[in-house]
C-alpha cells in the first residue's frame, strides 16, 4: 500500500503541500500512515510537476529512499511552484523491487500517473498485459510493477500520449483500462481481489479512481477537499471555501490538514474527474469480474 | 532510535539471527519494532562479522537504505556464517545526514562498534568531543552522528586499534569513554537526557551497556540470551539451553524468538561482559552527570 | 560496453582477483579500460560467488555505484574466499537505465550470467523475445536489459534451473540461444550488429563466448589464462603453470596481471568451455544472421 | 580533480548550460573532461539555483551518483529556469568518501561554494582548519572533504550568512580564508601542494578563483565568456556578444561551446569578480605559503 497525494489549481510551493501540513505526506504518512494496514511507506518516493510556463512536459523526480529524509525533496519542495503537483510514497508489494524506475508517478509524453495498491493476480497476468500493449505504451514502461504496467493499459487507449491528450480521452482510456483489466481477469480465472486507487493528469485535468474489486472491504481510502485556494500560514494549512466553482482542488490518500471537515471521501468504486475548467464529476467504476466469485481471503495489500 | 543484535559463538548463518525468526531485526524490527516510541528503522542499515579463518579484521556491509527489501543484505545473509555477527538497523536522530558513513556498525582495526539511542546536548559537546580525540580516534571517524563521535571517545582510551585488543581493555576504554562523556556534559552544562545502549566487541569479546540518565524512564530495551547453540528449524529458532558454560550468546534490542521466557533483560545502567572464554559477567554504569538536575522533559529519542 | 571477469579453480580471495593486480577490475578497468572505446565502466557493478560449504547457489551483490569507490565492494572482497567467482563492471547502453537489476551478473537457481556487449535491434525484438520464454525463465527477469533477456532465452533451454544442471546442459542451452537469437534477427530484419561476450556458469563449470554478428571488426576482446594456482605476493599476481591439467582459470576482457605472456586470446566467435573436471575445450559459434547484409556503420557499443 | 560550471544573467534552462552543449558538463566533461590527468568525474554530481521570485536561498539537488546517466537531473535540467547556476562533477580525491553531503555545491543560507581540486595536506591540518571555525560555520558543515572545510573558513568571515551577504563581504572572505589556510599551512609545514579553483555566489554576484601554489604547473584550468546572452539553436549554443556591460556570464573549468573562441582563461591566480552590477574585475590570489620551498613533486589532484 502507498500514499499519494494529487494538487491542481493556481500555482502553490510543494512544500506546503508535503512538509508543512500537520498530517502531511513527507512527514507523516510516509513514515506512520493512519489508514493504512501497513502504515510505513518508505520504499521510495517521487515528485512530478509542471511548468506551463516552459513546456507541456511534466518534470518527475523519483527516489528509492524514504521521503522522510531527503534532503534533495526538502530542497526542492521550497522551489517548486507548480499549478499541478503528484507526489507519492511507496511501500512495495511482495516481490516487487525497489528501483528507482518502480517509483510513482510515472510518465509519457504530457502525462503523469500514480497508484496506490495492488492488481490481483499480477504475477499471472502481466505477461498478457504486456501482449495487448501498442508500442507506444511498451516502450513508455521502463519497470516492473504493476502500477507500471497498468499505466501502460491506460496509454494503450491513448491516441498520441506525446501529443495534445484531451480529459474526455482521458476518461475513456480509463474506463477502457478497467475493461480491459477485467477481461484479462476472467479469461485467466484470477480469484485474488484488486485495489486500484489511481491518480492520472495531462498537467490541466485531474482523473482519480477510488475501487476494488473486493465486496467485503472498503477500498483503500481516498480523500479531496476544493476551495477557492489552498494555503498554509505557518503550520496551519487550510483550503479556503468558494461559494462558486473551486479553483483549486486536492485529492489525496489520507486527510492531511487539521480540518478533517475540509475532507469529503471519494466514493467507493467511483471515478473522480476534475475537467480543465475545474468541474468536478464523478462516473461509477466497475469491472465484470466483481461478479466472479472470488476467494474469501484477499491477499495482502501492497 | 534504532535496533541492533549482536551474536557470538559457534559460526551461525546471518540469515537465522537477521531473517528467520519471527520477529528478526530485518523483516520485523526495521519496520515496525515492538518497544519503541518510533517505530521505523529505515535510514539505513548495516551488518559486520568475523571470519577468522581469513584475518581478524571485522567485514562490515552498509547501506542508506531500508533492511526489509534489500536484497543484498537477502543474498549475504545466506552465505555470511560467521563466529561474531552485528546487524543494525537505523531510525536517524533528527539532523543528522542519511550517509553510508552514518551507518553502524562502525569499526577500526579489529573493532566493531553500534549504538541505539542518542547522546544528550550533542551539537553543544561535539566540537569538544573532537578535540579529545587523539589522531588515530580522530582518522577512525568518518560521518558525523553522535554515535560515531562515541565510538572515537572509545578508541581513544584503546592503545593501538590496529593491534591485539583485550577484553579488559575494552572494557576500561567503556568506563572511560562513560567519564569523558559525563564530564563533557557537566562542563557544558548539557541538560538533555542520553540514551546509551551500546556494543563493542573485537571477535571474540562483546560488551553491551544498556544506559540512561534519565532517572524517570526506563533505558531502551535491551535483551540477551544464552546456551549451547543457537540455530532454527525451519521459522523455529530457538537457543538450545546448557547447563554449563553457555557457548553462544545473543544480546538484542528486542527478542526475535517465539519463546520469550528464553529472553532476559539486561539490567537499567549496566555493562554486559561476555569475555573471550564466554564467562558473562555484570558492571554498573553511571555518569556523574546523573546527579546533576536535568530538565524535565526528555527529548526524543533517536 | 562493460569488462568482466570470472574465475574457477582452488578457493582464492576476491580481493586478488578484483584490487591487488596491476590493471585490475575495479581499480583500473572500471575507470579507465583500455581496449574499449568507451573506457568508462561506471554505471554499476556486481560480484557472485558460491560458498559449496553452505550450499550450491550463488550470493550476488550488486550496486548501481561505480566500483572504484565503493567501500561495500572493497571491504567485502577481502572477505569472499571462493572457488568461482564472476564480477561485472558497467557501461549502460543507451536507453537502458541504471537500476540494481540491470547490474550483472544476473542469477537464478545454481546459475549465474553476464554479458559485455550489445545486443543489435534489441528494442525491435525485446517483446518477441519475451514471448519465446517459458514462465521459470520469464520469471527470472527482474530488469529491463538486454543482457537479461539473453539470460532469459538461456533459460529457456535449462529444464530445471532450480536443479541440478549439468555442463552439458549449459553448452546446449547456449547454442540454443544463439539459434534463437539469430531466427528472431532474420524474421524481424535487424540489420545492427550484436557484440556478445558472455560467461555463464553453475559454480563447476564455466562457459564463456567471444562473438560479434559484425565480420569487419573484431569482437570485444576476451582473455584468459590457466596454470595450477592464481596468487598474489603483494602486488605482483600470477597464474602459477603448470604441466598438466590446469586446475585454476581466469577468463577476462582484459588482462590485468603485469605479465601479459600468461593471457591468451579467447579466438573470434568460439565459444570456451571448462567442464567440471577443469578440461577446456572450444567450440564455434555462429550465427546464421551472420550471412545477412548488414548496414555498413555498426551501432556504438553499449 | 572535478569540473564545474557557474553562470550568472538573464534566466536560462539549465539543459542549455549541463546538456545541449556539444562538450556540456553532463554529457562530455563527467565522463571524458579534456584538461585532466583523470578525465572520470563520476563521484557524484551537485546542482544549485536560484528562484528569486520565491526567496533568496539556493536550491541544491545532490547526488552519489555520475551525472552522465542520471535521470533526475535529466528531468530537472529541463525546469530549472534560473539566472544563477551553479554545477559540479565529483572526482574523489583518495581517502575521501562519496556521499551526498560530500557532493558540491554546499550551501549555507544565501550562499553557494563549489571546488575543483585539493588542498595540500588536508589530512595534517583539517582538525586545525576546524576549531578555527566560528559555530555558524562549523554548523554548515555536514560532510567530511577538503572542499567542505574551505567553504567552512569562507563562511568564518561572513557575518551572518543567513541574512544579506554583500559581493564586497564575499571578496573579503575569500581573501582571509586564502590568508588562514596560508598561515596554517606554514605552522604545520605542509609541503603539499594545493589547488584551489573556487566559485561561490549569493545569488547576485559570482567570485571564482583559479589558483594553485604550485609554481611549477599551471592551476586546474578556468574558462569564461561573457555577453549579451547566452543561448542554444538546437545543439548549437552561444553566447551573443556584447559592445556594452555583459549581461550574461559563464565560468567553467572547460569551454563547453563549439566556439572555442568565445572562452578566456582566468589568469593564474587570480580571482574573478562579478559584482550585483555584472561588473567584471580581477585580483591577484597568493598565499605567503607560496615562497616556501615545497616538495619537487606535486601530489595527485584529486
Amino acid at each position: 500500500m502507498c500514499r499519494f497525494v494529487a494538487y491542481i489549481g493556481p500555482p502553490i510551493l510543494a512544500d506546503e503541500l508535503l512538509y508543512k501540513p500537520k498530517f502531511s505526506l513527507v512527514t507523516a504518512q510516509s513514515m506512520n500512515a493512519g489508514e493504512m494496514s501497513v502504515s510505513v511507506n518508505g520504499d521510495g518516493f517521487g515528485i512530478g510537476w509542471y511548468a506551463p510556463e516552459l513546456d507541456n512536459d511534466p518534470c518527475v523526480f523519483r527516489s528509492i529512499k524514504p521521503a522522510w529524509g531527503d534532503q534533495n525533496l526538502k530542497n526542492l519542495a521550497k522551489k517548486i511552484h507548480a499549478p499541478c503537483i503528484f507526489a507519492h510514497v511507496r511501500a512495495a508489494s511482495p516481490g516487487l523491487t525497489i528501483e528507482e524506475v518502480n517509483s510513482h508517478p510515472f510518465w509519457c509524453g504530457n502525462l503523469m500517473f500514480m497508484h496506490n495498491g495492488v492488481l490481483g493476480g499480477f504475477k499471472q497476468i502481466r505477461r498478457k498485459m504486456l501482449r495487448k500493449l501498442n508500442d507506444v505504451a511498451y516502450d513508455a514502461i521502463q519497470g516492473s510493477t504493476d502500477s507500471e504496467y497498468l499505466f501502460g493499459m491506460f496509454l494503450n487507449h491513448i491516441r498520441d500520449p506525446f501529443g495534445t491528450v484531451t480529459c474526455e480521452e482521458m476518461v475513456v482510456a480509463m474506463e477502457r483500462m478497467f475493461e480491459d483489466i477485467s477481461e484479462l481477469m476472467m479469461e485467466n480465472e484470477i480469484r485474488q481481489h484488486s485495489y486500484l486507487n489511481l491518480a492520472v493528469t495531462n498537467g490541466t485535468c485531474l482523473i482519480t479512481v477510488r475501487y476494488t474489486t473486493n465486496p467485503n472491504v472498503q477500498p483503500a481510502s481516498l480523500y479531496y477537499m476544493h476551495g477557492r485556494e489552498y494555503h498554509c500560514r505557518g503550520e496551519v494549512c487550510v483550503m479556503e471555501p468558494t461559494f462558486g466553482k473551486p479553483s483549486a482542488i486536492v485529492v489525496a490518500s489520507e486527510p492531511f490538514t487539521a480540518r478533517r471537515s475540509d475532507w469529503m471521501k471519494v466514493e467507493r468504486n467511483a471515478m473522480m474527474i476534475v475537467d480543465e475548467t475545474m468541474r468536478i464529476s464523478f462516473r461509477n467504476v466497475e469491472m465484470d469480474v466483481e461478479k466472479v466469485d472470488f476467494e474469501s481471503i484477499a491477499p495482502e495489500i501492497g
